[in-house]
């Protein structure tokens, strides 16, 4: 652990406090640590290398990938593609639960509405902004002018290049860029395993190690309806990893909350996360219930199902991260030298001296505001959340771009208008079933006479107003989404549908909402972050890495094991445990637990074909978090060793601080891919594919 | 759970704190809480079945064991005999490292010393006591009558059956007992696997779950010098357990502290553990230090080794529970109710009402002698310990039995004599570098001045004292202390072997410790402790079970997963799993952790004899403690499904308090036994005689 600053033995608490762990970081391609890493393993990746894996790495919704041949095949997680892989399946080829194996490239499936991107370039446009919004602007007029000039550079830059154009900001806004993406939209479904061995362990196993999930799938991206050909693809390895290893890890953690202040957490931890807790099992309750109305039904939830209890386990173990009083009194003490370092300058006071006061204070507004920001809202209903989109659509497209809600900004409104007319499955049944305990909750939860309450239900019950409003509507059909898009204002303002008009009056209830929120919270919050963290760099120096964004980073670590369940846990687990752990529950006839540790019948059937001693999973010291799913994991060398799947239980108090003792990456071995698509699947064509033999 | 009293809904949670939780307690044979196990599980035992299994059960020195075989054979764990594996050993032949397989009855090693005992009668002697001890005494004189009317029945009843018969306190002194046991005292060794499968895993995997451990051995006890042919014995399970299944387990948890008071808890928590913990650190590096000069070395103490870990792994185990915050506003709420109830009764206030105040001032006083407590002694040196023995033994048979310390009186006087008079491995490096290191860490403990350290240094090294000693002494002869035994009082006076002397000085030092102990904190505690128990009899009734005190006791549950490590602990491991675990911890090349999950030879070599489904350990909801080891597990029909080796890390914390939800008995399952016995040793004879096949 190397401190920041001037050593003075008194401060090496707090500076320590301050300072990384050894392996922390979530780092921009812009900043990397190369010359620790190389004190510590005695070699660094060189740019070659870093734009090697930056472009070989790939953004998928929600997720993360990466090119792993000539022939544009990708590799991901499979519960990254599995919605994906849900879309192109049905009742009479459930590919999610029976898997895909495309015999032939013929044979791959077109899956519409995927779009993976390439980070091409990064550009940062911190100091143009600076020059653009007068500090003396009062905070929401700057967020206003900083918003405009951001467009302003973004619609430049994308005429320019022809790239898809992002605005991300770094460090609380401490820095602004532009990352520009190459988007792939022609993605066909190549090879998903079933998802008995994808998820094996079900809920109860995820967010775990010892692990042993094949949580794979195969992609390929097509041009021109040609397999397209990347420059760059990572080779896969020939070697395979061993315990201390170096591995590094390419891809899009998603969101962490790491610099927030002490009473943001203390808000979050008292009241944020219960609450947000409580809704999720409501959610979860309402999908399950649903789920129990037959076989069906039960396929077409369970994907929700699955994203639902994820969330849950992840956002309670970031709570338990809160909940750890030694890690909170290590940031209280580092913000408190923070603040000390600000008060004793004072140009710095006179820029963040009351951010964190006035940050505070944003947080109670927002305890104030949150039982109307978890349930005013389209009631789970996918009809209603169409419904909305159009008819915002048609008085935000009148406006000019800077002046739309973000969601519809120039940027942003050729894939929405895309998405409006995307078909995708409908169940009547469900949404009718959904709506009505949407709107249920929602009357529980805020009260009969709240004017969003008495704007959906109007007197009338939950059941009959979802009964009226699914059976009456059009929306379920794309064509007829399509055609409200085009009639614009018009077509909105004349429609009966029974969608549309709960939307209208949904409408001004939301953005009222939604106009506190931004004013009373998230400016403040936005504005005095930025000014805290511009004072932490002014204090500490660049010599750290900024919250997660859902964009490209790179983390880095050994192959390692660490102390769990009272012992030390292993690094890698093995085909043998895989089959230990199916044994030790009874196997498929047992089928404990939901059948969570149960395989698929070709598993069973190939149990002998295969090598117990191959490596299956493997826990590394990586600092990941969500969306980090389907992380291609590379050696020194720049070949795939591994995919990263999630995180260990210990890591998701990673969401707020690093600790390196416990918190593990947990991957699919690369050996364990090409081992089972050879000995169960016989897919030797993909495994030639992958690995050139 | 049941409430025991009045189920008034206000006092629900009160209640519910004193309650049992369910599968709680380990029942003496004499009140079993047969119909709360018949109401659970449709079936209770009844009293051909329990004396079957007492009478099959038998008890080893430390732990527990049970008849297997008509011929006398033994089952227990492999850490229970390893001592005595150790003793029989020898540097050419180490069993305790390369296993024993006796091919011959001829063959199987007669181990000296080695006693069982079967628990063949229990007698209450509380009433009888309560008439001796008149209420009006004062407490230590009610202690010396009392003992003095133990000393007489056991005398009586002693002579009267040829049986061995041992003094019993249950509930803190509610009531005593006589229990007399059959004593084998030729025990040869049969069988034993390689330390390495039986300890897979070694201190990292200690008291944890999953588990890989094949922790038996075999014994016979002969009579006559032929195999002995108990009446009872428990037949081999010919189906083996799923999850689920009801099991039993007899055997002799050593001791419980759920009954003290929340003071002395409170006291344990604060000051008693943490400084027994740093005791044992110290002497763990001592040994470890040995073990370092040579591999000789490190065979010699590596039992000893294993045992301080064991119990460091433990001891901080039973503290975690201690610091259990929730656990401990139970025991408190629990003393409260109690203390409430004592406080409306006239006569329960008389006498109980002030002994909480007198057990937490005693436990002031421990605090004021604990350095002392765990200085004074024999400071790791064994001669020096059989010197002090001698000393004293010489005064104190010349005392009338009831006027002697405890360990000499009539009772324990024989055996004493004969440990005396045994060979055992000695080694003399060994003795003057742990001696050394005892009196280095006692001066620096108590201080130079302090009487203890003046007495055995007189201003000399530490190195040069133990040297000269242990040099000096003639006491690793067993022949030698027999000639000073046989010579009385006369002999020790003229002795000038430096051990004597030595131990003359440390004599009466020892004692005045001693006596402080006894009179200001022992005797306070036993009486008080009583009064309490006494209290809570007429309270509560007698619904409950005693404290542990290393007599046999009866617990039963299911095999029964749990919540751990973030997931649901699985209830059983397999041979599969072994390997998993071996595997990926690199195997033997890579001997992770000192060899920790390394495999001996010949279960790499039997890899694919075996069949990796078959069931190694399991886990099962028992309420078990150190002293259980070596417990068969029994199944409804009386059959022998497994043997206890040792509880999860969860399992810990019922020293103080049991928890249904994660404490876990683990267990080898009887099928690993014969499997491995089959398939990897070849012991095709062992395996006919346990299953009759």
């Amino acid at each position: 652990m190397k401190p920041h600053s001037l050593a003075l033995p008194l401060l090496a608490f707090v500076l320590a406090a301050t300072g990384l762990r050894a392996e922390e970081g979530m780092w921009t391609f812009d900043n990397l640590p190369t010359k620790k890493i190389s004190e510590k393993y005695g070699w660094a990746p060189d740019q070659a290398w870093l734009d090697h894996v930056r472009l070989s790495s790939l953004r998928f919704p929600g997720g993360s990938g990466s090119f792993v041949s000539q022939d544009g095949l990708v590799l991901t997680n499979h519960h990254v593609g599995r919605g994906w892989i849900q879309r192109v399946s049905s009742k009479e080829a459930d590919y999610v639960k029976n898997g895909f194996s495309a015999a032939t490239r013929e044979q791959e499936i077109k899956v519409p509405g995927l779009e993976l991107m390439t980070l091409v370039s990064m550009d940062n446009i911190t100091e143009r902004l600076a020059k653009a919004v007068k500090a003396s602007l009062p905070e929401k007029e700057a967020l206003k002018v900083r918003e405009t000039e951001i467009e302003k550079i973004k619609k430049e830059m994308q005429e320019k290049s022809g790239l898809s154009c992002e605005h991300v900001t770094l460090y609380q806004g401490g820095e602004h860029w532009i990352y520009s993406y190459k988007k792939h939209t022609d993605v066909r479904l190549v090879f998903a395993p079933e998802q008995q061995i994808a998820f094996f362990g079900g809920d109860p196993d995820n967010f775990t190690f010892p692990r042993h999930n094949l949580d794979f799938s195969l992609f390929r991206v097509y041009e021109n309806g040609k397999p397209y050909q990347p420059k760059h693809f990572l080779h896969w390895t020939h070697k395979g990893l061993k315990a201390g290893d170096l591995t590094f890890v390419t891809g899009h953690p998603g969101r962490t909350s790491r610099q927030d202040t002490l009473a943001q957490m203390v808000y979050s931890r008292d009241f944020a996360i219960p609450m947000r807790l409580k809704s999720m099992e409501r959610r979860k309750e309402a999908l399950v219930a649903y789920a129990k109305t037959s076989p069906e039904a039960a396929r077409q939830v369970n994907t929700q199902i699955f994203g639902i209890e994820n969330s849950i386990k992840a956002v309670t173990g970031y709570w338990s991260g809160l909940k750890d009083k030694e890690a909170m009194s290590r940031i209280e003490a580092a913000e408190k030298d923070l603040r000390a370092k600000v008060a004793k300058d004072a140009k710095l006071t006179a820029s963040a001296g009351d951010s964190w006061a006035k940050i505070e204070a944003a947080t109670q507004v927002a305890k104030g505001l949150s039982k109307d920001a978890l349930n005013v809202g389209t009631a789970n209903s996918t009809l209603l959340g169409h419904a909305l989109t159009l008819v915002r659509l048609a008085d935000e497209e009148a406006l000019p771009s800077e002046k739309r809600l973000p969601e519809f900004s120039d940027a942003n409104l050729k894939s929405l208008k895309t998405r409006v007319g995307v078909p995708s499955p409908y169940y009547k049944e469900q949404e009718v079933f959904l709506f009505t305990k949407g709107l249920e909750d929602a009357a529980v939860e805020l009260g009969v006479d709240h004017p969003y309450v008495q704007a959906m239900l109007g007197g009338k019950s939950a059941a009959e107003v979802a009964k009226a409003a699914v059976e009456g509507s059009k929306l379920a059909d794309p064509e007829a989404r399509k055609a409200l898009m085009a009639g614009g204002k018009k077509a909105i303002a004349e429609s009966t549908d029974p969608m549309i008009l709960l939307a209208k009056k949904l409408d001004p209830i939301g953005r009222e909402l939604r106009k506190k929120q931004e004013d009373q919270v998230a400016s403040v919050i936005t504005e005095h972050g930025s000014r805290i963290a511009k004072a932490r760099f002014a204090v500490y120096g660049k010599n750290t890495y900024p919250d997660a964004t859902f964009t490209l980073r790179l983390t880095y670590g050994p192959v390692a094991e660490y102390k769990g369940n009272g012992t030390l846990i292993q690094p890698f687990t093995t085909f043998g445990g895989l089959y230990d752990r199916y044994d030790s529950w009874g196997g498929n006839e047992a089928k404990a637990h939901d059948g969570s540790w149960t395989l698929p019948q070709r598993w069973v059937k190939k149990r002998k074909a295969l090598n117990p001693s191959v490596p299956f999973n493997f826990a590394h010291k990586v600092d990941i978090i969500g969306g980090n799913s389907g992380s291609p994991v590379i050696d020194m060398k720049g070949e795939l060793v591994g995919l990263i799947f999630d995180g260990n239980i210990e890591s998701l108090p990673g969401n707020y601080f690093y600790d390196e003792a416990v918190n593990r990456g947990v991957a699919v071995d690369a050996r364990a891919i090409v081992h089972a698509l050879d000995k169960v699947y016989g897919a030797t064509g993909l495994v030639a594919e992958l690995t050139g033999k």
